[in-house]
């Protein structure tokens, strides 16, 4: 509970670092925040699977992102993994961490995409390290339920 | 280890944003890093201590933030509190988290400020939250080890 806090409230605070930031668009303001998750899940999908096994293939790792990296993460795993077997994932997470503690209301859905853009470029960096190149983008459905979508990049 | 990780790598990722921002001045940035330490500090210490009896005194703060604070955030405690008892606390970390990844070379001393600039504020929101308004600086003995000053602003 302690650990996590420390974690959110960081999170909580590059998120509003990055938006009081001058003359800084919300485009901009939100691919920072992505690349920020992005350098973050480079590097520590490198230190989590130094040891364990190779991964057998594209599902394989999908299923790691969503149950051992999601749990490190976010302390729970992802509820629902869907796959079109043709390199699209979508990420269901039920009560996702960092929307939360966001009020239900209708007003605030404007604001979730600054709270899931570190989350897509988390889930970027670690597949690229793990080879895989893909785009992320979410979606806010009810609050604070949201969904992760990655779409593979063939060579 | 993972969490510590997750947390680790965000912190570094603060840091080297903060730093890439244009036209920013080192003083700049430590003083940002240190802003985003202290609301760090002053929200995580009204959910730790939310449940926690009141403090005896001043002294009795300090020990917490040596003991429960720092194994909260950085999985160890402090090696070594000192005192004036006219308001100066100095806490020894012999091998702090932040500096441990960087080679020991003196090379690299001029860069730890921004290693130390967050913990700084950390510091200070918590003792802000529990009523002690004061001046944190940090200094760099020797790679890892660095010592946090507290002045207490009295009056």
């Amino acid at each position: 509970m302690a650990e996590e806090a420390v974690f959110d409230l960081v999170h909580m605070e590059a998120v509003s670092y990055v938006f009081q930031g001058e003359k800084i668009s919300e485009d901009e303001a939100v691919a920072k925040l992505e690349h920020m998750g992005f350098a973050t899940g480079y590097r520590l999908v490198e230190r989590l699977t130094r040891e364990s096994g190779r991964f057998k293939d594209e599902l394989d790792i999908m299923k790691y992102i969503c149950k051992d990296l999601w749990v490190t993460v976010y302390k729970k795993q992802i509820d629902n993994l869907r796959t079109n077997h043709q390199g699209v994932y979508v990420l269901h997470d039920n009560r996702f961490r960092f929307l939360s503690r966001m009020a239900a209301g209708k007003q605030y859905l404007q604001y979730a995409p600054r709270y899931l853009a570190f989350t897509c470029g988390l889930v970027r960096g670690c597949l690229a390290n793990l080879g895989i190149t893909c785009v992320v983008t979410a979606e806010v459905t009810q609050l604070p339920a949201c969904k992760f979508q990655i779409q593979v990049q063939r060579g």
